[in-house]
């Protein structure tokens, strides 16, 4: 029970998920970030760029460029979180077909 | 995406895990529940039935009895929920190694 409570919390709110979408094709910057997880405030997405990375499911390096560069990426942790969402995708998409879809 | 916001949606806040877990056992009546789900408000408990019963996760049956009796039970709906159960318990298990417990 523990243990579950902890994957949802990791998960938790609207924008985890799409953040974590937008940098599983590759490492971007918080501009891009933005730009592509529609509707999310510069604040929501620093604060939850920020819990994301407390938590390992990204990481954040500051490159040595003038004016400096920040990327985020996903880590292997954060990959892992495939398998749940595998399943998470195919039983929502039971529910919608059974449940939302009725 | 849709279909993992669904998903999370059915799962989410702190009690229907919780009462699903309750319920995988054997049907069971109101106070039952609330007993076994330790914490959680009588008020809490109807509106988490409610929602889930609308989800199709558990089913309410009226016993015609004298007084009727009423009994929630986990449905196949909700019992393929076990898969997702287990990803998450499997990865919350690793993030709680590798993230909570440093």
């Amino acid at each position: 029970m523990l243990s579950i409570k902890d994957a949802l919390g990791a998960l938790e709110g609207r924008w985890k998920l799409l953040i974590l979408f937008a940098l599983a094709e590759k490492p971007k910057r918080f501009k891009q970030i933005a730009k592509e997880v529609q509707g999310i405030t510069d604040k929501t997405l620093s604060k939850e760029l920020k819990n994301m990375e407390a938590n390992q499911l990204i990481s954040r390096t500051v490159y040595d460029t003038f004016p400096p560069t920040v990327e985020y990426a996903i880590t292997p942790h954060g990959l892992s979180l495939e398998k749940v969402l595998d399943e998470l995708h195919f039983w929502g998409l039971r529910h919608r077909q059974q449940v939302i879809g009725k």
